[in-house]
């Protein structure tokens, strides 16, 4: 089962890494970006058939050692 | 307009990060961790409403920015 998470920034978090995206995509021209944030992603491969077991293990695993809950979300995709 | 790129390795590129992080899963007992690879996610806002418009912005800023497409790959999604 292949499952992905999406781990960003929340919303009141400062967030430069996204900052300068934004800043070097106005250099270039495109004066129409209003914002940029950044997160990560990571696509988990699990050996488990069962869509409840699974959501369990990468919940788990998404607030453990994926996210950083204190300043950071995470949202869980199924393929 | 809110528009979401990720930016994956391509398949036959080696993922040190993805690597670390399922070796670290495994010693924390999850065992049916098959794989991980990690990405990059952007999340950008866009002052354009028109969406064939937006598509072409994006499509741009993700290839002479966002991703390096010798060895990444990027999907756009819209929201």
């Amino acid at each position: 089962m292949k499952i992905s998470v999406t781990v960003t920034l929340k919303k009141d978090v400062l967030d430069p890494q996204g900052k300068v995206v934004k800043q070097t995509l106005k250099n270039m021209g495109y004066a129409n970006i209003e914002d940029v944030r950044q997160g990560k992603y990571f696509e988990i491969e699990l050996k488990e058939n069962d869509k409840a077991n699974a959501t369990k293990i990468i919940e788990e695993i998404s607030k453990k050692l994926l996210t950083n809950t204190v300043i950071e979300n995470y949202t869980i995709n199924y393929k």
